[in-house]
């Protein structure tokens, strides 16, 4: 049964309207990993930290922030959907080692240590050129397996994403990208990162992005799950997740943001083309508010078990969260309550 | 038994080296409100968070933050100093209301609405023409008041003052400052503040910074202790506590911090003068690890009991930041655990 699972999308970044809230809450959705950033800096962070604290307070009956796993399980037990954050970019850190336990403690659970580009981590997936995780890169990355910050690589190159799932002494994940086997682009990951993700306890989340995705927008739900199968033949079931990359409602200009940010005069049409510049078309079963239980069904079709099927739409988030987002440094764990938290 | 007591500083910004921790624990002080900014702007104050994490991560193990009032208990039970954040003046926030609650969640537990200066909210106790609070001022307060995030008035004008008292739906505090009628001083309170403060249920920390003190570095532990009483006498000995505006070994380019910030190309003396540029010299009877215990062995000797001794060191500050840090939406209530707290 769907509706007895606790159902996660490990990557969105809509249009957080009240609207697309009851829209979520209508779906079964018990938690979203929202995209906060893109390319904003520290400063420019803190006013998305800003505005979701308002959309909170807008939307108390019907949302909640997620900063541990025990809020998951509240947001499920209250029908709320919860919203837990990641950065697309490690620009929220600036160039400053001692924003990780910062951002960390506002509720940055998640970060990319590159968004298609070079960053001052490692390299993204669209560079001529990887070299690898850079001087500092070491640093944050063990900055965040320390504060329980967990590295997300969906949008880096090969040969960084390799390093480092190696240097990192948790597991990391990439939220939302697809294998190459099912579809070859640039974002997609090789059976070589998606074995070395998984030998080391990460996650995958499978992306529903058409540009990710055989045959584009006309992809059927068939073709999704014979991937996930694929899949868990090659890693095992327990390393899969949702990461559903969905846009929704997003006018051209957030693309633009996406895909630009403030680095190019030129335009950069990411996945798309200049004669395709748009959003690409939503997948038919996957656009509504049935999307997670239509491929939950899927799953089941293909083979899988209920339980199984249920790992996958969410069941393995939660595991995942469960053991990165525990500090492992004593200084965090001598407090128990939370800034905001009651004391009445 | 001064050591049976909760000992707190409600104001300090003194050099934060391993050393002076050292001098705090052993002094027998639980808790330091120490001031995180003067002048900084929110980006810069994000660096001065990051600056106390590692401080945090260095003396794990004699010194540990708080952000909620059980932290207090647990750092007592543990023989630590808990150090709780304000800023004295509110640049943190910017011009943006919603940075209120993303700085309060970093763990700012304290924001004066203005250091001597007119700021956006309100008017400094130095301005010629104090034009009460603002309208950005009224935003922000009643969003403190939503957050549980605590007004302090310190350094701000009279009609500032009584305005932010009457505004505010709950106690505020003036964390360091003395009584006029013990020495009349720009930077201390009219019977008329007082009053007002502690009619809404607010609290008074005392200073032992020499420039607000009867005779300045001369003032006797007994004279301290016959202000104590005899605002006491005045309004009753649970609004009382000590802010003692400590800033032990900081150079003198800090002073200027303090005074000048980044808006005078004049040298602006502050407290002091062109003669008299520096710090003032320590109180002999506060100067060292004794400091606390003096004060306390002074109000016995005043006439005060062992209890309402207790209160005065601490036990008030304890009261009143159980009553002002509980937030009061139903957002904060809804997660029971601070985002760096294990979930193990």
């Amino acid at each position: 049964m769907y509706q007895q699972h606790t159902v996660i999308d490990g990557l969105q970044y809509s249009n957080w309207t009240r609207e697309y809230f009851l829209m979520l809450q209508a779906s079964g959705i018990h938690a979203v990993h929202a995209t906060l950033v893109y390319h904003e800096d520290a400063r420019a962070t803190l006013t998305r930290f800003a505005e979701w604290d308002a959309r909170f307070e807008r939307n108390a009956d019907i949302i909640m922030p997620i900063y541990s796993v025990a809020d998951i399980a509240q947001a499920k037990a209250q029908g709320k959907v919860g919203i837990l954050f990641g950065a697309q970019n490690c620009s929220p850190i600036d160039d400053e080692i001692g924003l990780v336990s910062v951002m960390r403690r506002q509720g940055l659970l998640i970060m990319q240590l590159t968004y298609n580009n070079q960053s001052l981590l490692a390299t993204g997936c669209y560079e001529q050129n990887d070299t690898g995780i850079t001087r500092f890169g070491r640093q944050v990355i063990r900055e965040m397996n320390r504060v329980g910050m967990i590295i997300d690589m969906s949008h880096s190159a090969e040969r960084s994403t390799l390093e480092a799932i190696e240097l990192s002494e948790r597991p990391i994940c990439i939220s939302h990208a697809n294998p190459t086997f099912a579809h070859d682009a640039l974002r997609n990951k090789s059976d070589t990162v998606i074995k070395a993700l998984c030998a080391k306890g990460g996650l995958l989340g499978f992306s529903l992005y058409p540009f990710h995705l055989p045959n584009g927008s006309d992809c059927r739900l068939e073709d999704f799950c014979s991937m996930v199968a694929r899949t868990a033949d090659m890693v095992g079931v327990q390393h899969l997740g949702i990461g559903s990359d969905l846009c929704l409602n997003q006018p051209t200009a957030v693309l633009e943001w996406m895909r630009n940010g403030r680095w190019s005069k030129d335009m950069d049409y990411g996945e798309g083309s200049a004669s395709n510049a748009g959003w690409p078309d939503s997948l038919p079963w996957f656009a509504g508010k049935s999307g997670m239980e239509n491929i939950y069904n899927g799953l089941l079709k293909t083979g899988f078990s209920d339980a199984e099927a249920g790992q996958i739409i969410g069941g393995n988030w939660v595991d995942f969260l469960q053991q990165s987002l525990t500090p492992m440094t004593e200084l965090n764990q001598a407090h128990n309550l939370m800034p905001m938290s009651a004391d009445a």
